[in-house]
């Protein structure tokens, strides 16, 4: 076990938070709930760009670019998103600042006043909304299905690195349709690329399925997320959907002509997912040994460490270890050889674990002599020694293997996770005792929601695309239900 | 020419604005000074960053993200630094908003004031030293190699589509090195990475040169510029690269402990290149029949246009498309089908000629006979008819030339409008008549510098890093000087 690391079954949040700094990935900043997100951290928030925005271009989508600022008047237009968001808006009141009395110092100068407040955008709906009216005229001129790559800003009390900072990195993609139909099949196409995404890159297990009312977007007619599992027994919402209606067009008067000639609202979608799946993906598979990454994911995929004690046997070994780099990169791979001298092997072995690299080759001379390599799966921890000869197919197959064995493991631990739950104080009790899913009966009201949550911090994660119709009671009102909804404490 | 453009020669200005509009690159927001940059101005800004990135990571360099705010605080502490950008920072003030009076608005909550201002960033040199200040304690720790993607923000008076928005999208390098030479070799060696770029995917010959004082970056020992020739005589800075010395190690006590065990300051760069960059794109190539994109930063690098009367031809047509798109695309090449029934060939011939895309084939029933496809090049607009079976590999070759001689055409441009200047009534009868770049005699103090500006609106450019030594006499003062500058007036 890494001893920089607080032991994860002791305290988990102190675990994460720990892991998060001494793996290097982010930080934070001076700015209060800000984060520094460090290279290696960004580097693995690249590699879910680059797939993410290849999904999203392959389902149609094109990017652009919209304002950070959002004229103060706007929110007001739709106005659960302004009761949703107005309370942790950060605020631009001046465009200047000048020397102080003392000529020290310098100041805000109280002549540079803006005739309207802007507040840097929380979500970018209306602004895009407000562009949006202007390019759309007819049935011609849509769908429009725009993604965005941003930064965005929310006031946080509470702030911890990568899953709630003040400013955080993300996607908003924006979409507007002729058809109420075609606007609910993009917003369900959407949260079906994120569990994707989860699934076959993360190699996170996720349940898909509606938001209660209490729990939707402010100014969503309906949200669909993504809710996966953490180990700690706590739920994460790793991505949202939302059909929007007609709440934004109206509030900004975009109406469109369709094939009839009749002049009607445009229909909407919005979906998003953040920097916060960093915080996912870390608290998902990581141990005490430091982080797990998926291989799909993983910034450096393989490393291989020399072992040696003189420059002849560096030499030796670098021939055969930049053979093996060539060979795995023309696969497309991602190697480091990691030559520097200033840092024992064992010591080096640690880092890479603690970094989660999911394959770790290491030579020494006497591989050399007998054209073998020992090779470490981080997952497993697993050490082997194989042929030389067949590392590379090795490698390969291994890092296969170690993406979906991650997959497996979070699933397993999930279904282990997840009861059915009939009773109240048998809710409360595994509530407090170890968390995890519940799947229990409610009765559809966001009063008897409200309640369980005063309760027993739990709330309504989803109502699951795939429950079944079933007949039963209300696990606090005991009136009647008729399908389970996923219940689970959260971040 | 494109009927909806201003001619190019009769309104320069009006031209460009019209042709940004016109293609669908970007548009003003109702944010003052902020633009929405459209998805296909975004594709080529997205060619820009996959270049450039590759390029960066080739050169060492790794990416990271830093805060969006800035404490005021900071900024007083480098004091030239304070003095560039004060007066062109927005300032948030407040972190929530709430109903007002009547209920019915929205107001900024004075209750929620925040204790320091927050200033969004104009450039990160203060945030990011403040965190280097944590991660160097000795020159094992260097040197750092850290570039970022982002917005930034200056509250520009005078804005224009591109080349002066507000807000801009940018990359910012910041790297720390442990010795003076060190950090001179860098900021070379990403000048050259900007030149490189300029000429080799811009299209775009550039001179590459120091900045005198007067134009250096606030804070900077030394600035070195790529500048360019736009079609109108004005010169356009195109990338900057900054040697910073000691200046910002020492305003945020940035020390090292070197090979020897002795303290000093961390010496630093930075390097930055814009969505301007976009406007230099437009304005060194495009004509009157709209943009003219080189073959590499092109969105869509071929269109294959069908015509046809009926829905038989088209689908004789469109075998033979598809062919040749699955051809093109295998080399690489991004290619559009448009069999949008809407709008007639001659409309998209115009359409795609407004948009700059460098290769058009058309393919009608004559030519489905024939084995033949018409193929024109925007560069040039020279047409003619080829057989089908050599199209793709004609293709490929035309892209070639078409990145070529958008190069040799602004190489010859730049030459025929570079003057060689000695007398100073010459010197402003160019510049007041044609403009262009003027290599002149200068006597090296800001005072000459500031008349010559005041005068004739024209400023240094750069001293190039090739001007020999020459002996001459000032342009404007007669005092001896030994090299030629770059004099030219600038967006």
């Amino acid at each position: 076990m890494a001893k920089f690391l607080t032991n994860r079954d002791e305290n988990y949040a102190q675990w994460y938070n720990d892991l998060v700094i001494k793996a290097d990935l982010a930080e934070n900043s001076v700015v209060r709930g800000c984060m520094v997100i460090k290279p290696y951290g960004y580097a693995i928030w690249e590699k879910i760009q680059a797939q993410l925005d290849s999904m999203f271009k392959a389902t149609g989508h094109v990017n652009a670019y919209f304002p950070l600022f959002i004229p103060k008047s706007f929110f007001s237009k739709e106005a659960r998103h302004v009761e949703g968001f107005a309370k942790e808006c950060a605020i631009v009141t001046h465009y200047r600042l000048k020397k102080d009395e003392s000529g020290e110092g310098i100041m805000v100068d109280p002549a540079a006043k803006l005739e309207e407040e802007l507040i840097i955008r929380p979500t970018s709906e209306t602004i895009i909304w407000n562009s949006y009216k202007n390019w759309i005229q007819s049935y011609r001129d849509l769908p429009i299905l725009i993604n965005q790559w941003a930064n965005v800003v929310r006031w946080e009390m509470r702030t911890r690195l990568f899953l709630r900072t003040t400013e955080f990195l993300w996607q908003e993609g924006h979409t507007a349709h002729a058809t109420r139909e075609e606007a609910i099949e993009e917003t369900e196409k959407m949260i079906n690329v994120y569990a994707e995404f989860a699934e076959n890159f993360m190699a996170l297990p996720v349940i898909k399925g509606y938001k209660s009312e209490n729990e939707r977007f402010a100014g969503a007619l309906d949200t669909f997320a993504i809710e996966a599992l953490m180990q700690d027994g706590k739920a994460l919402q790793a991505g949202t959907s939302h059909f929007l209606g007609q709440n934004f067009a109206k509030a900004f008067d975009v109406q469109f002509t369709d094939k009839t000639g009749k002049l009607d609202y445009v229909w909407a979608t919005s979906w998003g997912l953040s920097t916060r799946m960093i915080g996912a993906l870390i608290m998902a598979h990581s141990d005490n040994n430091g982080l797990v990454l998926p291989p799909r994911l993983a910034p450096i995929q393989v490393v291989i460490i020399p072992i040696y004690k003189n420059t002849a046997q560096l030499e030796s070994i670098s021939v055969v270890a930049g053979k093996l780099k060539a060979e795995l990169e023309s696969k497309g791979i991602s190697v480091k050889y990691d030559t520097r001298d200033n840092n024992k092997p064992g010591w080096k072995f640690a880092d890479y674990e603690l970094k989660g690299v999911p394959v770790r080759l290491a030579l020494g001379p006497r591989d050399i002599e007998n054209n073998s390599v020992e090779v470490a799966r981080r997952d497993t921890l697993y050490k082997e020694t194989i042929s030389a000869a067949k590392a590379v197919e090795h490698v390969l197959m291994l890092l296969d293997d170690i993406q979906k064995n991650i997959y497996r493991k979070a699933l397993e631990f999930r279904n282990e996770n997840t009861f059915y739950v009939d009773k109240w104080d048998e809710f409360v009790r595994i509530l407090d005792d170890k968390g995890g899913f519940i799947m229990a009966h409610w009765d559809g009201t966001p009063e008897t929601e409200e309640k369980i949550k005063d309760e027993t911090k739990a709330t309504i994660r989803c109502i699951p695309f795939d429950a079944p119709e079933e007949e039963g009671n209300c696990i606090y009102s005991g009136k009647p239900s008729t399908r389970r909804v996923l219940f689970a404490r959260s971040y």
